[in-house]
Order: C-alpha cells, then structure tokens, then sequence
C-alpha cells in the first residue's frame, strides 16, 4: 500500500486526500471551500473473480476522480460496511449498522466542527450500507448539525439511467459492471480467468418478489433478509449473476457516468444557498 | 377507539389482532401456522387535509386486511417512526433510528420465541422507516434468530407496477394517492376541504438530485437529508404533492393491489421450504 | 381497527387523538393548552379469559375518557411494555426496559419540542412499566426538558382508595377488577366462559415476602423477580387471582373512580403555576 | 476509612465483606452456601443535619447485620445512585438509571458466574434505586440467569408494618427516623445541632397527588418528576419532613425490625427449592 | 464496616470524605476550593494471602492521606473496576469497560456541576483500570467538561522511580510490595501465613513479549489479552509474582512516596491558571 | 489511491492485504494458518510537515512488511483513531472511544467466526488509541472468542530499547522519529521545508507531571487530559517537540527494529499452543 499524492486538476494541494494533506493545508482550503467526500465501502466477498475490497475500491476511485476533477478534498476510506449477509464467506469483515452509524457520525461531526459544510458519503456498497448511512447522517443533521448538507451517493442511482444501456445481463452482486469498473481502474485486482456464469436463482430463494438485476426493472416485491449463512448455500460461489461479460469498456462507461454526475452535485453544492443548511431550529 | 374483534375469513378466531386474542387462542394458532405480521407507521405531519396516523393507518389497514384474507394475525401497531424531517410541524412524533431498531428487535424477538418463523412487517411510512427496520431484522436474522424469516413490505414497492396507472399527477408525501387510500379506508378521515396543490419545488430544494415522484422516472440521484425546520421552511404547509385528486377509487384500487400482493407473500411463505429459515450456522 | 373521530367536549376538534387530527389542528390546540396525555400499555397474557391487550385497552380508554372529559390531547397508544414475565405464554411481547426508556425519552421529546408542557403517561400495566416510564421522564425532565412537567399515573395508585371498596376478592394479575374494567368499556372482549378462580399460591412461591393483593395490605416484602418461563410453571393458565366475580358494575365504578381523578390532575396541571417547570438550572 | 474485618456469628470466615475475604475464603463459602449481598445506597444531599453518605451506610449496616446474623456474604458497597433530583445540592453525586442498570447487571453476572444463587441488594435509597435495581435484575434473570433468584430488599417496604408505630411525625426524606437510623448505627454522624423541622409543602408543589409521608397512607395519586434546580426551590434545606423527632431508641427498633425480617428472607431463601430458579426456558 | 470521619489537618470539616460531610459543609468547600479525589479500585482475587478488596483499599488510603495532608475531599469509593482477566477466582467482581466509562462520566459530571474543577482520579488497580478512567475522563473533557481539569493518578506511574529500590524481588498482580502496602495500611488484612512464593512463567506464557515486573525493565513488548479462565490455568493461586518478601516497611516507604507525590500534585493545581481548564472552544 | 498487489515473500497469494484477495484465496490460507494483522492508525494533525495521516501509515507499514516477512494477512487498516485531543487542527478526524471499541470488535468478531485465532492489531497512534484497542479485544476474548489470541502491538513499545539509540532529542508527537519513519516508507509525504523546533512545555503545561519524551525516562506522574481546544493553545503549530532532525536513517532504523520484533511475535504466535486461545471457561 503507498500513498498517493495525487494533485488535484483545480486546487494548488498536493493530493486530494486529508491524509496525505498537513493541517495547514487543509485550513488553506477551508479558507474558500467547505466541501468533503467520505469514501464508505466493505470488505466482503465478491466470488471467485472479485477481490474482498471491490466495494471499497468502487467508493475510492469514485471519490478520488470527482475530488481530483471538482477541486474538492476527500477523508480517508471507511474499508468496513455492512456485510453480515456476507459473512458466510472467510475474509468478510462485517460491522453492524449501529457501529456503523456511530462510526459515520463520529467522522462527520469532526468534519463539521472544522467548518466543513457540504459532505458527500460516495458508498460503494450499494443497498447494504445505505440505511446505517442514511441513518446517521439524518439524525446527525437534525440534532447536531443543522449548519451542513449531508448527500449519500451510490452508483445504484448514480447510475440508473446508464447502467441498463451499458451492461448486457442482468446485474447483481459481483456481476459484470461491478467487477469491470474494478477491472477499468485498478487493472490486475480482478482474476479475469475466475469469472462465472453463476448466479442466485432469485425465483427459487425469494419467489418472486426481489428483483434480480440492481439496474433492470423490479417486481411489485418486498425486502427478505438472508444470513450469511443461508448465502453461502443459495450461491456457493458467492457470485449472484454473471461476470463474463467483464469488459474495460463497460467499466469506463460506468465510472466515467458516475464520476459525471458526482461532479455535477459538487458544482450544485458550491453555489448552493440553500434553504438546506441555512436554517437553524428555533429553541425548545 | 374502540377494540376491533374481525373475524378472519379463514380461521375460527375471533380476530386478526393479537391484543385481542387470549394467548390459548394464539397457542392454538401456532399450533398450525407461524407466520406473523407487524404494522408499522408513523406520527407525523400529513398537510392540511392528513391527520396525523396516515401513515399508521396505512400500514394497519394493509396488515389487517391482508391478515383477514390469508389467515394469518397481527400484532397491535407500532405508531411511532423515524420522522425527524418532519418535525417542525406540531404533533408529529419521531422516534431515532436507533430506538426504532431497538424497539423491532425486542417485539420480533419475542414472536420468535413463541415459534413465530415468517414475519413480515408492513411498514406505511414509505422511505423513512425503511432504513431502521431493515436494520433491525437484518441483525436479528444473523445474530439471533437464523430459523426465522423476515421480510419487510412497503407500498412504495409494492405498489410499483400500480401507482402510476392510479394516479394522475406525480405523488410525494401527503399526495393524493396517500390520501385517497386513507379516505377509501377511514372516511372521514381525510379533511377533503384542505386539499391542496401545494408542493415542494424539488429542482429548488435539491437540484435535479432527487426525485419528485415516488412512483415516477427517478434522476441520476443521490439522498440528500433535510431537517424538520428546513422541511417547514421549503413547504409550509406540509405537503410535498398535489393532493387534489383524491377519490375513493384510487384509493380502492391501490389498497386492492398491495393486499393481493400481500396475500400472495403470505402464500408463498406458507409453502416456503428453504434455504432462507432452515441454515443453521456452524459454531465458530 | 377503525379510526376513531372522537369529538371532545370541550374542544371544537373532531377528535382527542392526535393521529385523527392534523398539524393544523394541534398547532391551533397548542396556542391555548399544552397538556399531553401518553397511553401505555403492554401485550403479554391474562389468562383464559383475558386478552393479549388488556394493558393497553386499559390504558387506553383511561386516556380517551379523561381526555374527552378534560378537553385535552392524546397521543397514540403505546401497545408494548415490560412483560418479559409473562413471556412464557405465545403472544406476549415484551421490550427491553432499555427500549422502553428511549421510547419513552424520544416521544416525551417530541411533544416537548411542539411546546408541549405537562405530559402525562397513562400506564395500563401496573409496576411492571412503572421502573421504564418513571426513569425515562425523570431523565429527560432533568438533562433535557426542565420547562415541562411529567407525571406518571397508574390504577395501582389512582384507585388506591376505591378498588377495595369495589372488588371481592384479593386482585391480581387478570383478577376480577381488571378483567370487569375490560368489560366495562370493551363489550365481548373478555371471554367470560373462560373466568378461571385459578390464582398463583404467592406463600408456595414467594414465601410471605410477596403480597397477593395489588389493592389489599402489604407484608414487610422485597420484590423477587421471575422469569417468564417460571411464571408459566406457577401459574398454568396465567392467571394471578380469580376472576370469577367480574361485573359491569365493578368495572364502571373502577373506571369512573380512576378517569374522575385524572380529570382532576389534568385541572390541577392546568393551573399549576411552579415551582415545577419553572426553575431553569444554573448553568456549570 | 478503615477496613473491616467483622466475623460473622455463624461461619469461620474473619467477615462478612467479600473484599475482607481472600477468593480461597469466598471458594470454601460457596462450597456449602450460594447467597449474597449487595449493599446499594446513594451519595445526596439529606439536610442540615444528614451527611451526604446517610442511604449508604444504610444499606451497608443493614446488609453487614443481616449477614452476620444469617451467615452469609456481602459484595463491598454501591455507593452511588439515581439522585439526579437532590443533584441542586453540593455533594450530590448521581449516576444514570441506565448506568445503573449496566452497573448492577455487572457485579451479578460475576457473583453467578461463581456460584451464587441467591442474591439480595439491599437497596438504602427508597424510591429512587428502585426502578434502576428491579430492572437491572429483572432482565438479568430473564435473560442470562434463569438459574439464579434474585430479591430487591428496601426499608420502605421491610419496615411497612413498624414504621408507622415508631415514628412520631410524618416522615420522608431527611426525616426522623431515617436519621435515626443513622444515628444509632453510626453515632457521630448525624450533625444533631442542626435537626430542623423544615419540610416540603406537597400540596404547593405537587397538589394533592403526592403523599407526604413514606410510611403512612398515601392519596389516590401519580408519580410526579422533580429536578435537582427544582427541589433546591421548593426545599431550600433539602429538608422533606421534621428530624427533631430523632432519637436512637427510634433508629434501633427501625433497624432492629428490618434486619430481623431481612435475616428471615435469608433464612427461606437458604430453604427455597423452586419454582423460582429450577425452571429452565426452553430453547427458542 | 465503620464510618470513618477523618478530620484534615488544614480545613475545618469533620471529614474528608463527602459521604460524612453535610450538603452545606461541601458547599462552604466550594466557596473556596475546587478539588475532588475520586478513588477507584476493583474487588478481585489478590493470591492466598491478598484479600479481593487490595485494589480498592490502595486508592482508599491514597486518596484518604493526600485528602488529609492536602486538605481536600474525596468523594466515596468505586469498588469495582475492569477484572474479567481474573474473574476465573471467586469473588471476583468485574464491570464491563463500557459500565466503568459510564459509571466514572456521571460521577464526575456530578462534581463538575457543583463547581469542582480539578478532579484526580486515585486508581489502585494499576493498568486494567487505565483504559476506561482515561477514556471516561479525556470524552467528558472534550465534550463536556472544558472548564475542568482532569488527572488519573496510579502508582504504577507514581512509584516509577521509588519502587525499584524498595523491592526486593520482581513485582507483579498479589507482590510483596502491593501486599505490603495494604499490610502497613490495613494491619490484619493480609494473611501473612499464606504468603508465597508462587508466580507466572511470563516466558512461558507470553513469550518474551510481556514484562513481568510492574517497576522493573520492559521488553520490547506488546498487549496480550487473557481471560479469567486462562488465568486460573496459568496461575492456580492467582500470584503473579512472590509476596514472601512483605514487610511493614516497604509497605510504609511505598505509601509515603505516593502520598507524598499525589499532595504534590495537589499543590500544584491549586495554583495552576491554565491553560487546561481555561480554553473555551469556539462554536462551530 | 491505488490498490497495491504486494506478494508476500512466503505465501502463494498475490498480497498480504485481504482487500486484494479473493474469498477463496482467503479460504486456501485459512487452511494452513490463522494469524491475521489489523493496522490501526487516526487522522490527526501532525504539526506543519506531517500529512494527517501519519499514524495510520505507520500501522500500514508496518502490517504490510511484517506480513510479508512473516507470510501472514492483514485486513484493511483502520483510518480513524481517538484523536479529540487534537481536534483543534482542522482534518483531525476523531471517533470516540466507544465507537473504536465497537468497530474494533466486530472487525475481530468477522475473523474470529472465519477461523481466525491468533490476531494482532498494529496501532500506529501511540498511546491515545491504546485505551480503546485494549478494551475492545479484553472484552471480546472474555465474553466470545476464548479460542483467540489477541495481541495489540505498538511503536512506543516494541521500540523501547531501539528509539533512545536512534533518536538525537526527546521525542514527542510529531517528533523527528515519527517523521523520520514515514519519510523513509513514504518519501514525499513529509514536508521537510515545514520542519520545526516548535514543541511543549511540558513543565508549564503539566507541571512536572508528564514526561516530555514518549522513549526517555518519566517522571513520578499522572496522566492529565487536554482538550483539542486547549492543545492549540499550547502549541499552536500542533508539533510537540522538535522534528529537525529528521533523517531517512533514523526511519529506517526505527522501522527495521519494529518490524524485525513484530515478525518474532508472528514467529512466536505460529508455534504458540497455550494456555492462551485453549482454556474454555466452564458453563456458569
């Protein structure tokens, strides 16, 4: 692991991550800006091509692309999500939503206490991660933090419209798309001569009332919890559809669409007046 | 309010509810089947012409009926949700995130206990509460009790394929479609002279990042949080929708399709025989 | 379950329920009174005869009536409490004495942010609720909301000096006092062929340290907890004292002794003026 | 403050404190014996003339006597409690009822994790403890030790029947004989130059809901919350009822009669076969 | 057990103990000075000779004798502290990390509310009570408490340079200078005939990764967690290093250097003008 | 970022980190070993020439080297630390103590459940995350993973003989040996035109209570807390000693030793065969 100094394209700092910035190059910035990114992801298995942190990879590169073309500043990864759904599979590391949502509110609360007024969590986790993020951040702004705006991002609907004209199956867990985002931009991480045909016959596991492709139309249906356990006996390979279609093109398209329109909400953000963030609650 | 002894339609006790039943005639019940339902809604704000419950009485009319017609009980409602952002309007009443998934947790542990193994909560309060029970039987199936299945329903999937051949305009929060389905449901309810076109300008609020129809074309979007002191600021009066197009009709028709989709899932549980409830996890 | 549009007597709103009124309406309320009445109650057994939601009912219709009778709000009902010893009969449900002080704490709240300033908590469970309620408010009101007054009212205590003069025999859990007042104010709830003169032998298990009569004279005790898998042994069919001698009549005066008493509370609060809800503390 | 080394009258062991003893002494206990204990007081204000400790060295001379005379063990004391409303005075120290709750469910954990069955917290603070102890224990049982019993002793209730023959005026917090009882036990303590008949007015502050005297009858009333700023107002001593009645004669039959009845507890339960702590729950 | 009141050398109060002083005696305190000692121990085993109180009667005669020599208070004692590693003997008591945390922050929000601003926490349960009294303290600072200052005071620290010359063999859990110690302090305490010789093999045990003299040379080490049950594997009598070695002198050369430094530390945040206790932070 | 496919020098895997593999790789290693490496760093101000995130590079690289020598696995690092302390110094990142202990443990709890049984974290943070990372894995291996080792290694430990013999002045945070390191593993990442001489007075800051050099000798002292606030107070630069002489020698100096002990502890743990990790604490 090295770290990266990556110049952003539009600010004079030397990298785009907190990490690899002094404090007084962060005061620097927080002198004309009051933007964050807080990349969250998840170490979990992605079957037998996809490396554990494809989540997290997903929410790094997003964050550091849109940081780097936007002139914005990212916090470092949040690696864990929550995964127990996954845990059947060694090497998932799982944390549950309330250690998730102190976590997120913790790393938030400091970033508002330096002046930061406009937080992007970018989750590379889709669905699993949403409602402990969603949950910490609603709260957080409602009792502590009126003076910022809090976002959460994710490919799933970053993505809507893209998605179905790119891919060319159905998409799930460590499907096609997924992995070739992670394939396009860290070359190497995924085991191309491990990608599988296999996926969860959604029908026989939950009726018919979860939908089987992230990105193609949903039936009228319901959410039905699984253990990680119970996953590793309907999917033994931990893949829920077909990465055969891997390609470094779909995944440029993929990101390239995603990292479009994350740079499109930070422009929103910086000439944002509100009224989100601009009014404060009267007392008791 | 009144006790409300309904027979079902298929089983010899006297009501669907639970608080109305003794705990033989709930013994008895288990001796047969085990699928339970739990109505969870809200207290908050529904513009000039909701009351308060809209969003528990939607979730008791679902489960009540959808118990009726398959069979099956209900335990008494959960009135109180995650409605924070709806707090600058007297009388709503929020609980945090974190209670709600203390509070399902402790109810869905106890049926567990009694052998209840298919339970569904039928949650009437759309997006918000969805994070917290989601959450909430997601740990509980993983930790605590993997022999039980847990599905969480929301008319905003459900109704997916329906709502928009119903309804007339786009709907949001206290929109006519909501409306229509109480005023089908409680007439009287409904204060049908304080219907209003009232709406939140979404594009103001949020830019193009979040959508304006529940059941409509969504953007490339992300969750953005408002607080309940800058929802009464961006719609004063509460309502995010037009709500001029109530009738008795839609409401008809929404509340049909759900429950038959709701019989459908109880249907299929009953006959449901793994993997989900039958994988017990190795010891560690 | 039907919507209950219960006018008031004193008020111009359709209804004491604050999920039947809408915003508009509590606000208007708030501009003149700022009592807040909060039913809680339980679902756990009552023996044979009684259903799941005795506590509740109870709590409710104390409620409603005083409300109607006093011209002030409620809130909706709490169905769930502390019955973790009741919790070896199917269908109780019991929360965390945890749970219920967050619950508790974020309703209270809630009500205290509308301007709410004299809430009262109407328990329908007896001493089994009493540790969660009173602690939730006692905190609250000391770290949180020192300008509101909570009180905390309970038959035990209401009906101290009439529930002797009523009853025939000793009362207990699902005895004859209870039973009646279910009787009373929900007509066909109790299922008066299953009256049972079976009772626990408080000596048998308790020794003489546990009195066998909530209404009647105490030994020099302690509390001895059990479990609800020891209830069950001790008490086959969960009844804690007879319930042979239920009548109307017991009920109604019981009811009427009790609501006639929260009236006079609810008068006593309305023109209270301090020193409670008055002193701001010092800061640090 | 200086240790103890009190021999107990009926075994070998040099005391009846845990912490005076070596863990060979506690194991060679618990070879032939399984009860316990735990002294739980309270750090407040009790008037002019009572020294902050007065709940504790209540419950440690009643548990030190009460072990001594039956031949059992006591854990060292508790010295903090639920005060939160004495907290205007200096030298009030309160502990949350949740930390209480956390706190107590620690130390009998491990007391039954050795061995102990039988466990007794002698609570020396009325009212206030009570709730945080019963729920402590109550769910502890439920829970996690089915296996052992566990009672909450409390003057308020063990002296139900004596207090009203040994007092002379009504009494409640810093009154007659509660500094009696110090008085005798502990001669020195109580700063007898500065008894004062200085009370609080319940009918001012808590109209008639109230009642004024621990031990005598008690109004048709609720509970109603004060805080710490509050009480300084109504009660500028910290004064609740007239101490110049106090006198050891008063202290020695109010202890005499507590601790007697105490050691007939130890003596039912040292005979107790169940059900209470036999019935072990099936598994879910 | 007795109540001891001390009379300090330089005030004119009966005790330095709060639990004997009166409400109006801590607040003439207060009028002119500002420090508290809070002693902190455990009960846990301590070998054959050690009673389970050692840890609690160091940070009482501690913090008893610096309160006299200094002329300060000392609020009552926490028996109890972070013990599971030893909870393999009985009479262990332990509390949870997350209960000592809690416990700790109510206790000195307690103090800090009535004025006290220096608050030294005595602990005599060397570094297992480390992590939760710096945790509690340093949180409530931060949070809290920025106008308080805040020190934990252990002999592991303060006898750093003392104790390698008044020891004769390596010191560790149940030594002769910790047993010599309670020896001087507490005549009787210690059962001299159970004196031993018996120890851990750290090599054996920890490889060479853990120190096993507490005021002796470390290696280049890390933290290894053991559990009760361990313990009591590895140590059988739960020594941890020789105690052959007490004597009375030790013990007294031992105490005085503590005592003799901890009245240091008092004088010196007597006079101390900040800059702890004197920043207020900026709002954010 | 980029994502680093770092062979170890022993395995057949492409990387030591688990982010790079796949769960099948992860299975395969699990079958010949257990031993798994958790990097824990913070984000935290480290004066004018270090990044934020220092500590967390130094755990990094000294997880991933130490893997790669020794042929075992880390997880992902953990970016974010207890760091309040320094919160004054904008891109200081804190997570309260309570969340690391939560985030650590369901971390471990993941690995524990894949067979993990001998874990090491690897802090970077020095003493401010030792009290949390403590706590969290004493707890854990008490109460749920008795099979597991839980070791917490750190700098200011394993370097305790090497540092006084590297460095040339005393050494604090942000001192010329933490510098030293990450310039040596991340050439670029230290500002070395930012270098100071700037450091605390620790005599007038702490009296003489704490020592001035994290590797020189200490003082008779105490541990005193300091708020983020009252740190930029006292050094308003955030170094707190001199980083002048820094060198790329030193750094590796200090690296090598480090690594070189924690590949002994690897070595060590591989063969270990108890006590530790085989007692199983008996059923209550």
């Amino acid at each position: 692991m090295t770290a990266t100094v990556e110049p952003t394209e539009k600010t004079e700092l030397p990298s785009v991550w907190m990490q690899d910035l002094t404090w007084e190059e962060v005061e620097g910035y927080l002198a004309h800006d009051d933007i964050a990114i807080i990349p969250v992801g998840a170490t979990e298995q992605h079957g037998p091509a996809g490396p554990l942190g494809v989540d997290s990879y997903v929410a790094i590169t997003l964050a550091e692309d849109t940081a780097q073309r936007a002139g914005v500043l990212c916090t470092p990864p949040v690696w864990f999500g929550d995964s127990s759904h996954h845990g059947g599979f060694p090497g998932t590391i799982s944390i549950r939503t309330e250690t998730q949502i102190a976590l997120m509110r913790d790393i938030c609360r400091s970033l508002v206490k330096h002046g930061f007024r406009k937080i992007i969590l970018v989750n590379g986790h889709k669905g699993s991660n949403l409602p402990g993020l969603v949950s910490s951040v609603r709260g957080l702004h409602e009792d502590e933090a009126p003076q910022a705006i809090f976002a959460v991002a994710d490919p799933l609907h970053l993505a809507r419209s893209a998605a179905p004209r790119i891919k060319d199956t159905r998409e799930h867990h460590a499907g096609e798309l997924e992995l070739s985002h992670i394939h396009h931009r860290f070359p190497g991480l995924i085991r191309t001569e491990r990608l599988t045909d296999a996926g969860v016959d959604f029908q026989e596991v939950f009726g018919g009332f979860v939908g089987d492709d992230l990105f193609g139309p949903a039936p009228d249906g319901v959410e039905i919890m699984w253990s990680g356990a119970e996953q590793r006996a309907f999917t033994p390979t931990g893949s829920f559809s077909s990465s055969l279609g891997l390609s470094d093109q779909k995944g440029k398209d993929y990101h390239e669409h995603i990292v479009g329109r994350l740079v499109e909400l930070v422009e929103w953000l910086r000439g944002y007046t509100g009224p989100l963030g601009t009014v404060v609650p009267e007392p008791r």
